[in-house]
């Protein structure tokens, strides 16, 4: 999809996995239009000149970090979903994945959802493919559960929906200094949505 | 709290709701930080010159749509919660409030999303204190419904947040051109959020 930005990763793979965390937690912080390539390379506590050894610009972080997460998002999903376990589980494991992705995250979501637009063109296709992905793996999940009888008949894709909600949204609040842990809020999330998709 | 822009929204009430709406269109299509308020003037049909008659920096346009956007949505949940209505009817109200509000304000709450940390100091604040009134009001409604012996027992804000992100998040992907209306989304997610918090 966009071989440039593989073959930078299989040249630097050590060096871009650093840029990557120091680029997403100073977007996070000074928010993306404010924050400087200069500021990045304090970060990681390397010269200007050596951040453009491995980075042309700006957007090339924006992407690589939107890249990164999509990719570990939907590893741990993927996983859940080629097994052999039952859909009651496999949202069980959908919605620990999602939460505990979230909570690692939350810094990289936002700046994900903040500036989506700013990622344009082919590399923003792909994005979307692999966002895609992961809502057919949540969905196919909810239609083996409606076509096995465990789950209420509804549209799989909504209810896939209401669940990714239910758990996308912890960006907003759930930043793991509360009285809950990550897997704590899954399972009352995994509660409601079990018993809430339940075939009665 | 911020007696200057009520000012200015009570002497220019008709002018600032125009201004309003076409600042959201302007933002939402070009984002916050490329669009000039040339270009809501533009919008408007009125010069630079006019606009600046009413507002005077592009910042006071991003707090009058989350102002905006949040009283509405308070102002439907508070007649909802207000009522003599059931906590289950309740909870059917405000879902169905929220689902409707984002399906007509998608824009206004993307820019809400993502430029929320571009509103600083007493009007965040200003945002902050409504957003907890509406947060609180949909956790009160789980909290009655639990004491009622209706909801299953669990910690209500919890709760409340998993409806919150099951209907919020319909801003990333309801935009109201698929094969559901927002109230049939409202209902299978009311169908959802019913069962899976019923006491058995």
């Amino acid at each position: 999809m966009s071989s440039k930005v593989d073959d930078d990763q299989a040249a630097y793979p050590k060096v871009r996995a650093d840029v990557i965390e120091a680029a997403t937690r100073v977007f996070s912080r000074q928010g993306y239009h404010a924050a400087s390539m200069a500021e990045v390379a304090g970060e990681l506590g390397i010269r200007k000149a050596s951040l453009y050894h491995h980075v042309r610009k700006k957007e090339d972080l924006l992407f690589a970090i939107h890249d990164k997460m999509i990719d570990e998002l939907i590893a741990g999903t993927m996983e859940i979903s080629s097994s052999s376990r039952s859909p009651e589980e496999k949202l069980r494991g959908v919605i620990h994945v999602t939460m505990g992705f979230i909570a690692r995250n939350s810094d990289g979501v936002t700046v994900f959802l903040a500036e989506r637009q700013m990622v344009a063109g082919q590399r923003w296709q792909a994005i979307v493919v692999k966002r895609d992905l992961y809502e057919k793996m949540v969905t196919q999940i909810v239609a083996d559960g409606i076509e096995a009888g465990k789950f209420v008949q509804m549209p799989p894709a909504i209810a896939a929906r209401a669940l990714l909600g239910m758990v996308n949204w912890g960006y907003t609040w759930f930043h793991g200094d509360g009285a809950l842990s990550a897997d704590e809020v899954a399972d009352i999330f995994t509660a409601i949505a079990l018993q809430g998709l339940e075939a009665r």
